[in-house]
């Protein structure tokens, strides 16, 4: 299965989240085995020789992503998560939304100091989460070798908000 | 790594979500690639004969068993979400918590009539969530081959909501 094809297996859903909105939804990727196989593989397969220590992956949909790759590299997977549902110490970051804030944290011990993580999302928009995701890595001493998507909307300059880190995507609108 | 250093990485966090309770931390094994590895290898190869069409997993650890599976076993992935969330047409199962009610929710297109569907999340506790997954394959016609944990609290009887499916768990508290 080649990128063409790859992406015609997304499916846009018109007035989602609002109106005016057109979703771009990954279910119908996710579901057809040799889609999902052929992303998560492509994706893996930028990393192979870059000696990932960690991948990270933000709630909820970082995780399908995040955790095949943790998987496929030897990594270990770190989840980053919305306020309040992560059990020990934690290090966070709030970061502006179009309306309002919004908060990820990540436990303070997920990382060492000079490992190479991998930041992992399935959705490039404007980039703030990814950016409050590299900073928390970051703060805890981390080296971002790369940041992931496997989508990126390039009518929002998502790569603006993240000119410190190497950026790759695999599908682009 | 066997059985018993795997559930050696867990880590139990008192006091969360509220006072009393221990919490079962798997992110300290998450970030262990070892222990990682393990457990997902474990849990596909206890499937891998059983011509898994679909992987289905909760919101949101249930993504980080779930994806990792589907890709072993050649499947598809359906993600199950909390309310509002699947942009595309859903059937929605509600069910009761401790204190009031939650509501999980599912394509409707994402499994077709007949197809092999194992249900995986990280936790089995009262088995409340994967009763309800469970009812939404049912309804969409699929045929749920097991349900896979890679951890049974089993001092809160999960397994009897989940008398009609054949339950599987890695490691028992």
């Amino acid at each position: 299965m080649n990128l063409l094809e790859l992406k015609e297996t997304i499916r846009e859903v018109m007035d989602f989240p609002k109106k005016g909105i057109g979703f771009k939804d990954i279910t119908t990727l996710l579901k057809d085995p040799r889609a999902f196989k052929t992303s998560v593989d492509l994706l893996a397969n930028l990393y192979k020789d870059e000696n990932i220590d960690i991948v990270i992956g933000p709630e909820a949909r970082g995780f399908i992503y995040g955790a095949p790759l943790a998987y496929l590299l030897n990594a270990g997977f770190v989840p980053v998560r919305k306020e309040g549902k992560l059990p020990a110490e934690i290090v966070s970051e709030e970061y502006e939304l179009e309306y309002g804030t919004n908060i990820i944290e990540i436990h303070k011990d997920s990382i060492t100091k000079g490992q190479n993580v991998l930041v992992v999302d399935d959705l490039l928009a404007t980039g703030g989460t990814a950016a409050a995701a590299g900073k928390l890595v970051k703060e805890l001493g981390g080296n971002v070798v790369a940041m992931a998507f496997l989508i990126e909307l390039e009518f929002l300059n998502g790569r603006e908000n993240l000119k410190e880190y190497k950026v790759d995507s695999l599908i682009k609108y």
